[in-house]
């Protein structure tokens, strides 16, 4: 398993159906980088100055959007994850 | 629905009716991106480095004047919003 | 009306007579911005990090001078309005 | 009267005579911005991280040496005036 | 033995078999930079504005993945080694 | 007298005799800048965050070595000085 | 002696024997600058921000290795040395 440090959490990409206008559905080097991923392991958050951990404010298992293009891609096990600071993640899908 | 995370506020952009000084309404790719929207979803507010979470200015169903080109867009549910951070809000309309 | 967030201040700006040395008026596109406002709403001001919020230290009304080029200009009810931070104004003209 | 903001002083600037080592007089073009001010006002200084307000260095009527280039120019009741940050303050002149 | 500073950390980079699509083990100018190492020691961590000292998240023996490029190669004992900040590594591998 | 704010410091700067590998004296303006000076007045010293002054570590008198290029030079009754600010210099000669 | 500010230190250089692959001792403009030192002198510390100094990592007689091209070369008593922020210091060699 990976485990992020910090504020850091793994997420699996998740790939939503493309089509052009014209219903073309397009071959995966003309799309744009996946903006949604579901939460697979959160880190223990970051620390602030008075000594305190601030928890992440996301929680594994939870569907995310974030920043286009942020985050490392990582492959382990054989299967692609990303590794985004929380900062990057925009807002949970409820 | 989308939660937004820290300081973020989810908006729905408003399009003001825009004509130019001869009275001719543009199209689409002339205009200049809009600046006023609609809270939909407001986050928790960001973290001081005393551990105390600072509430977001503004409420849901608040018009806001923002910063041009700040914040990302997002479609979700077939629709498009802009996920705006409280420091790109200059103003709620009252 | 708008209400400015955090340390954003609005104002109208002052337009100050301006002729050349030879004493003939410029047009518009000639001048310089305007350096002198007045202000017409105050932000309930920034907070610091031990939470603590600093008011503003200029109040509706006041005259003051800002930085040339500073701030965000809006039109609001068909007048325009300029909205800037504390950190932008100069002075206040007493 | 001028009231700067914050940690910002109001100045006159102080010419000095200023000759070529052959000693002829140069016109102002060819003359470095002046280094020496006279302070006219001083702001109420700025806020620390902990609300506490730490007073500006210099008093009113006090000489300074400042860097060149800095501040913002201030026309006033057509006589022109510097505003500068207490930061860009070298030295009192004693 | 080499004793990292604040919060460094020293590790052993691990190379994994790496192979193109079709096969071919690349020689060692194509590939990429490691991604993955073990800790070898771990510094005393860095120091906090209300002068407490933070505990680096990593303990020696762990395998961790790090940002490409990140860190200092430093050769001791005629063994190459990496000095990477506690912030350029991304996860643990448990 | 020149009363530096702050965490400044004025130096009169110290010539080290300066020759070539050949023994020759170079003129002024092929030598670099010096890197030595003498101090001849100290600041008050910066404002920590806690409101707490912290005094500048050099004192009057002390021979000190500044990072080249740094400061501003300053001519007072004739005479060339430097300002600098604490963080420019580097070690005290003992 | 050299008595370092802050968080600096004072350091020798310490040339590695460094040969190429194929035997050859290569001349000093040839060589990268070199990467490990022994630490001659110590400064007093960095100031937090709530006034307390903390005490500089590494001492006397440590030997240590630093990132390369860091630091200001500094030529007294016809010996050269480095002086160093400990921020530049990556590890001790024990």
């Amino acid at each position: 398993m990976l485990k992020p440090l910090g504020d850091r959490v793994v997420i699996e990409t998740v790939e939503t159906e493309e089509k052009t206008a014209s219903g073309i559905v397009l071959p995966d080097t003309a799309k744009e980088k996946p903006q949604e991923g579901k939460v697979v392991a959160v880190g223990s958050g970051r620390v602030l100055d008075n000594g305190e951990r601030v928890k992440v404010e996301v929680n594994v298992g939870d569907r995310i959007i974030f920043s286009k293009y942020a985050g490392t891609e990582v492959k382990y096990n054989g299967k692609e994850y990303l590794i985004l600071r929380e900062s990057d993640i925009l807002a949970v899908v409820e």
